[in-house]
């Protein structure tokens, strides 16, 4: 790719500090400048050698910057918009790490005022249960996807050199339509998120507290690993992709609903097809993951 | 222990399997015989190594044994019982691997006629989402638990060796009530996996499956592994623990009817509490289970 002369974050965290590691590792980098509104952990990046330096200030943070990622949660999204647009360069491409893609567009329309061309829309599906910079690393975008959901006006030179960025973390980058994206999102990861916390939440809050997680055995663990994620970021995506959720968890608990039915009646076939097609579904999904079986 | 001198192994899958290897490795385990019904994979775990010999006559499998470990599905449990009562020495010890152990003692009631004095129901809280002799190996209930439900007339002694024998396999042994301890599995077990198989059924059954699928990223390949999980065994518990099932399931429902109602009220504080305290017990676990804080 055309190297990136000088690349600020906005929101330098687990995905933005691990896309600044990923993008020096890959030497396509110049100066990387950070911000967000606490300076601590601002410094805590530099000391740790993912951002060179670092201005609280938006505006004068993008200030000569050829590349601006906004790494934030969804809700900051307007106001940080809202705060980069004067002082960015006409030229500069600017792009999000956003988990809802049609809130970031909303969010966009609502602080520029319009839909810039030179904003390209973007979702890496990628993360871990921890949050911050401290917790982010070089190769977490690596074989994973970022999805783009550019739009009618979106530049095709900015789309092109947001995907040559990812490309360079070792993702593979597609296209998609943002509605489209929020729902597939929802289902695959926006609801096994709800799930997790409401399995979680519901556990707690049984009076043997303490001695239910005693017994919990290694798959709990798995099973519950993303109900330890930033109740901050997973409140936002809730309320930005509020419909796509909605629609899911609706399907979802008239699901669980026949299931339960099942279990009451005592309706082995039933109770039966449901187990034996999820787990056939998941070993596949399993063995795509690891390569023994191509996609399509 | 005293170490025991013929250990016969009915069901010699994961479980069966791992025990096996785990009491050869201790040393503490003489002959080890296998029954189940097919004779193919009795073969395989001879030539694994894992049992000495096998007879597909559950009877003529017990013959001789001074410890007899049933490692069967539950639905299966009241047939094996009296299958192998007619071939159990007097003195034999008798116990099973089940995920639910109000319905085991039942079984035996309908296996044996009476609940025998020196059967020792047990629960390993150990396993993975594989199944089989192939997937069994000899760590796998090390730093573990196994819950032990003897009732009023259950000969001490029996527990004791029962104790002794799964101390040798690394895990930690406790005694809890039986209907307890399905209470707790309920939660921490049960739960977990009807919400893994129901979220990766609908996902399946939904169109784009195969893109929904594609676009998951890590979070749902760990939080759908239980998914992966045998459907007859499990099918057997939701038949075996329905009550205790039903009661948990009825919780999480109504909980996850009101994170909806939360959603779809962009009510933000009762989201936020939600998955904050969630975050907080999930965080709180993981230090438990890492040994960083104590369990009390």
């Amino acid at each position: 790719m055309n190297s990136i002369r000088r690349l600020t974050i906005i929101g330098v965290g687990l995905i933005g500090g691990s896309l600044a590691r990923a993008l020096r590792d890959a030497g396509v980098c110049g100066e990387v400048v950070g911000s967000s509104r606490r300076s601590e952990h601002l410094a805590r990046a530099v000391e740790l050698g993912v951002i060179d330096r670092y201005d609280t200030d938006p505006a004068r943070a993008v200030e000569g910057a050829d590349m601006v990622v906004v790494a934030v949660p969804l809700g900051s999204m307007a106001a940080v918009f809202r705060a980069v647009a004067p002082g960015l360069a006409p030229d500069a491409v600017i792009t999000d790490a956003g988990s809802a893609k049609r809130s970031v567009i909303e969010a966009a329309q609502e602080g520029f005022g319009e839909i810039p061309g030179r904003l390209v829309p973007a979702h890496p599906i990628a993360g871990t249960e921890k949050s911050g910079v401290e917790a982010s690393f070089s190769t977490l975008f690596e074989r994973r996807r970022v999805i783009l959901t550019p739009v009618t006006g979106t530049d095709r030179d900015a789309v092109s050199r947001v995907r040559a960025m990812w490309e360079c973390t070792g993702a593979e980058v597609v296209e998609m339509d943002p509605a489209h994206h929020d729902e597939v999102l929802a289902a695959t990861s926006h609801l096994p998120h709800l799930l997790a916390y409401g399995l979680v939440d519901a556990l707690a809050r049984m009076e043997d507290r303490v001695e239910i997680f005693r017994y919990a055995a290694g798959g709990f663990r798995d099973f519950t690993r993303i109900a330890s994620s930033d109740p901050v970021m997973w409140h936002d995506i809730c309320l930005a992709n509020r419909d796509a959720i909605l629609d899911v968890l609706g399907q979802f608990q008239a699901d669980l609903d026949q299931l339960t039915a099942a279990i009451r009646d005592r309706n082995s076939p039933a109770i039966r097809e449901v187990f034996t097609r999820a787990k056939e579904a998941r070993d596949r999904f399993a063995d795509i993951e690891d390569g023994i079986i191509p996609a399509e």
